[in-house]
């Protein structure tokens, strides 16, 4: 895509920069331009997203730094709960044979750098939980993509190869930290594994053709590929490798909403519609069926043709927006929590001045009023959706570093306050007076604002006064 | 529909006759003939079925005569393993309270008898498991329906009603063996409950309307309503009632068919067209879902339409005969085995004379030659079905009297046998020779004759010679 | 044992003869008898049972006649639902190599006897449950061993084997019943292997030693051994063989009594005795342990000391006669219901008039008065157990002839009625008048006969009026 | 106990005292000597441990400082995820009506506090995984016990009382950290509830008597109490309390043991001793039982004879150093893993060298020789015990300060290595040379000592050579 070294802002800037931007959706766009720099967001998603692999040469050696790196590694090794199987794959790719090589229990340097030495790869399943900077990152990417975002990083040791080729189900953005790495990415191998339901098997050499892009990726350089492309990378003899691929886009296709919602409109079909009810064809078993299926029997046709198009009529019955809440919902529980900035905090119950002092509790009450200011305190971190006649406020404030650690999290929301929540969302990112709320009291406006602000979800414009 | 007594041949008169017919479907069109005599099979498809209550009098308490009868009842409580619970209920309805009566155990004469003096009602749950001529009537009449024919037996004392309002989710058919019942027969509360997918809960009085048919049903009337259609009955002062209730279609509507052919669709779908493994658009959360459905956004009309358009094209993925299999396959599973006539057992492996004779087994050995005349032992009794690669032969002759008892059967038909299963199966019920079936070799159709004739599925034209 | 041929009465006249004893426990007593005579029982018990295989020779093919027969296997198989591998089981013993060929699905005599005539044996699992006859005997012979009576079945064609050497974890009696068997028995092979716990696998011939017994077995012998003796048959080349193997005291040790003992008294010894609740030493850990077994601490031998006396003292708070009890729920549970007698019949719940006859019930009111004379069907059928307040009357007389195709069965029996029934049990044979029963008030007298009446537990000494 | 002021060296001193103790164990007989200082460990347990309350005042509120304090539970709100009815319970006891106020979620300060301000308690229920130095504390105490030691906090408002008067299932430390509380400890009620084996429902008032013991605790005071002694504890009007409560000896008790030990005897029993497999008398269930407990049956009385002894037989059967090794391991599994000193820590794997460090890794391979120095980083550490044949060493380095958070943790000891693990526990905490191993090679030896290295059991006396 680019021959020529391209500048950028540092992470560390950028990220404060960042935080000052109001609307966190625009702060995943800018932090996402960013990521795939020089190349226009617009023309990415237009031509590579889902499409074929995109190579960014940056011949800039730090325009990552900050992102991670190996020092890091050996950092949380030590400080950190590190276990093998769980946070960290030791493996090896030698002669065609990939192999794991976990023992069991904590990962301490002294055992995982005995490990690379001996010419074995290190992959670290989640660094977000050990990293802020990888945490914060992936939680503001996640907006961008309106899927999960995760991550892996992998060190390879000088000329060796962690991994046999395959392909995975994820958008996948290879992002070389350190060193080099050699790597070769090949077309999928038919239309049937064109953006794959499912990851591959290890593939051998043999099965997967000549590469479509190869290249030695330098620290700095970016390399996307979608799912299904094959691809597999090696460090050069005189060099390692670190990097972080960044993934999203998992489960997250037309097919999987549909998953949704064909279930649920065959269901609503049922109930309101008194042709989904109707009773089969009385002998329809004796000319349908494969048994059947070369039989010449007008029949045959006209079965076909009811029954799809009662298929077909299915999508009058179709919950649209409904489904789209099932996934939405799924998205919030795989969502990271927010990274506060110390802003935020301060204007949150997170850093409510509430504490312990000289043996006795201090400033426990908030002095919210009608003219206090309050905002989401991201703009997608929470949804509110029916179930039968209740409606619920889903969110990912609670949500744990660790995937899925969390069960999902949402609370039931009163008739009285359902409209300001609805239009708080819909302000979000602009503040809005608590005054401005569409209750009907200014005691519904305030206990929604005060239940709000308790449960993490709303910031205010300026830090509250506490007694 | 009719006020003048009819006049019929005796039922096992007309069993014996049934007997004689060659195919099992036409013997299922005759008995059901009778059942609805004189209103034509083809107008009471046209007219009723499904739509509403048809009363058939009889003024001839013979009609059904030989059916079932409370003396049977008292045979079967003497002679079989009855448990309260499990074969018969002890129930009763007095002031609008619907109660069951139940004791833990086997229910004798003298327990069973003592209730029904004090004015419970007794329901038999499954009188073909000790009705043979239940069996044998229900085992026919399932294939004229294509869907289970189930049966409950109810014996009312004078003057009482033992269940309280309600609607079921089967089609039944009310034969009125012995005295009188007053029923009264409502139209469904509401479009929603018309051809209903689940039976109601108790209804009281003045939940359901005005009856629309209100009749005294004697002995060798039939009374029809289908599902949703809301009744209840109660015995006159001075005579008792027994009515059998043949049932059938419960969850056989063309919804039932779309629940298996729309997931399967779908996959298929998402195997072989990429437009439905493709990403859902990347901010799709902001404009849809509940929370957003009364935004003005164009965006949403062009997701919608898209959406709906990609389920429309489920249609060219659906495995319709794939998918009436899986209903057929559950079919086979509900259905009663065949009540074998003496001829058929002494045509098929039922009669075989294989014995064990003076201290030796004789006759082991069945001689099926090339000129040699098969036929399947019923028309619906058997049905090709594919599981991948692989042809499985789905039948009924191992299923129990009691429902579900025993597991699906089938078994593996292999290659060299495929065709030749085929051709049974379309020629059903003309007997073929062995020596005509589709199979490359004759020791193949030699061994197919034989498999089949092992397992049950096929009759010889004549009975075989054994050595 | 006995070289001369002997007479006894013919089974069927024997059964009849039995059924005039009062005494269940007498009728089991005389059952065993004619089984083992000409042995006396007790000689029999003192010095074969347990202790070493026992033969007894009658030069008599008749003297069990009427038991069962390869006659009535063929019956079965014709009229009743015999499922392969449920059933009845294909074997083969060849060259070493024990086999098992069940096809799936229902035994018919065609299939079976071709497998017997291709050299396969036959055992049926549960003759039982199709042989009133094996029934009834078993039923009787519960009762002499306080423990399960079961029976296997075992037809082998003339020149086979159908089992490996093997040994059983039951007391076997071997009744050959058609043909003769060639009898190899061993000695356990082992200490360890006498009165095992469980049954052995299939051994080698070389595995086995020499036999201490060999013999052909013919119809009217009768061939004892105790489990863990090892054993195995084939039939001479001229002559088939049939006999059936009855055989009991499977799990009935003092080991088997213990393990229900132990725990409740250690539960007990926790609950009052303050001892077993103190605190273990603070520093155990540190001298006890397989890892410091061989250190010379006096510690060991002082905490070793105190904790076999608290085990000893266990024995203080030793249930016994609960633990029996519990014994005692599981033999009720696994045996046979009783076969009842026409006398029975007439005088018992089974047999009571209450009838369906000319369109009404009849005879539901047993006319039972404080000078009706009533016993228990059999003197082991009940058993009263108590679980904390509560005492609950366990029996049998709802069991299954299929081992353990119903749940145990019992009921709670109020206070009032609770010496009632004691008087019942400890009076049985005895007829006792219900105005005898040691309950409060006439009205508890004959409550509490309707109710074991009802139940099918007490039989009447006249056959009762019914109005 | 004591009325006068006592003085002991500040809590961060004595624990950087205590380091410098090569016995873990002395180690914990010291911190054990200070909790309770100035009553003599000899005498408490002689004395009190197990038998009644002890009181220890030491006018003295710097005694426990540094232990644990409301400063770091607000501290802990603010860093550490605290999530409600998990780490931390909100609770009153008000009017005799014990509740609990948990929301969902993250415990924030200000929630938090808002509680504490309006009367309720706050319960910390594992402040170990919170604060490193109860997690150092308990950890060294845990060996003082040979039993968890577990704790939980409890923080009152002034004026309020948060349980309702209970006993519990421990031994009980309470330690005044802040603030007075005013203790009423009750008897135990019965002997029965004489050291229970499971803790109380809440007891009302009118349920428990009078006091035994009434005391206002303060600030470096020290209430035990064991097991069984009902208490509760209410604030003065004018300061808070704050308390940490050290318990252990949770099911620790002889009868615990005896658990282990019973069945494992049975089982040995049956093996090896036919008298346990021996059948029972055939009539026994006619003279034993509840239902026979009133006969006078000489048989009653042989019967339970022979079974009492058996059961007293089993003792020669009781496989006792197995069964301590089965207590062994449970507690092996609660043990909060260890603390490491810096020196600790520099001499065993926890601080090897080993890193990444300019784009390579250092220091991977550690010189362990034959003259090197080593010995179990604690003296309770790990233990051998046998399953079968194999030899597994059970351990609790890789233990999760969250309690059972990891599974047990064992490895197998090969033959050649299992006499050299046996030595270094026994010479615990002394160090040996590798040189000095009992093992066959010089290889072995090395082997060992770098897997027991390598898995952070052991530590050197000097920090190793790496390269």
């Amino acid at each position: 895509v680019s021959r020529k070294g391209v500048e950028g802002p540092a992470l560390d800037t950028l990220l404060v920069d960042l935080a000052r931007i109001q609307s966190s959706r625009e702060r995943a766009n800018r932090l996402f331009d960013w990521l795939i720099h020089p190349v226009p967001a617009q023309s990415f998603f237009r031509e590579m997203w889902e499409k074929k692999p995109a190579l960014i040469r940056r011949h800039n050696p730090e325009y990552y730094k900050g992102l991670f790196s190996t020092t890091e590694i050996d950092r949380i090794l030590r400080e950190d709960d590190v276990q093998f199987g769980v946070n960290l794959d030791v493996t090896s790719y030698t002669n065609g044979q990939r192999e794991t090589h976990n023992p069991p229990g904590r990962a301490l340097p002294f055992a995982v750098w005995d490990f690379y030495k001996r010419g074995c790869s290190l992959r670290i399943l989640n660094p977000q939980s050990f990293s802020s900077t990888v945490w914060n990152v992936l939680s503001i990417l996640q907006e961008r993509f309106g899927s999960m975002a995760g991550a892996n990083v992998y060190l390879t040791p000088p000329g060796t190869q962690g991994f046999a080729p395959h392909y995975d189900d994820i958008e996948a953005f290879v992002i070389q930290l350190e060193g080099k790495k050699h790597w070769r990415v090949y077309n999928p191998r038919s239309e049937d594994e064109v953006l794959p339901v499912l990851s591959s098997p290890n593939f051998s050499q043999s099965e997967i053709g000549k590469p479509i892009l190869e290249v030695v990726l330098e620290a700095g350089d970016l390399l996307y590929f979608p799912r299904g492309f094959i691809h597999q990378g090696d460090c050069l003899p005189d060099d390692h490798s670190l990097h972080i691929t960044i993934s999203s886009y998992q489960k997250n296709s037309w097919g999987d909403l549909l998953h949704k919602l064909v279930p649920a409109a065959l269901e609503m079909a049922m109930e309101e519609d008194v042709e989904f009810r109707k009773g089969l064809p009385l002998d329809y078993l004796t000319y349908m069926g494969v048994q059947n299926s070369d039989k010449e029997d007008p029949r045959r046709a006209q079965f076909t043709e009811h029954l799809l198009g009662l298929m077909k009529k299915l999508t009058s019955y179709a919950p649209v927006d409904a489904a789209v809440d099932q996934k939405a919902k799924e998205f919030l529980h795989d969502c990271l929590p927010p990274v506060h900035t110390a802003e935020e905090k301060a204007c949150s119950v997170q850093g409510a001045p509430s504490r312990w002092e000289g043996g006795q509790a201090w400033e426990v009450k908030a002095h919210i009023k009608a003219q206090t200011k309050i905002r989401l305190i991201r703009d997608g971190i929470a949804r509110l959706c029916s179930e039968g006649d209740v409606v619920f406020l889903h969110h990912t404030v609670d949500n744990s570093r660790v995937y899925h650690k969390e069960e999902p999290k949402c609370f039931e929301i009163n008739p009285e306050h359902t409209d300001g929540v609805e239009f708080l969302i819909r302000s979000s990112p602009k503040f809005v007076s608590v005054g401005s709320l569409p209750c009907d009291t200014i005691e519904d406006k305030l206990s929604l604002a005060e239940l709000l602000f308790e449960k993490g979800l709303v910031q205010t414009s300026e830090a509250l006064l506490f007694s």
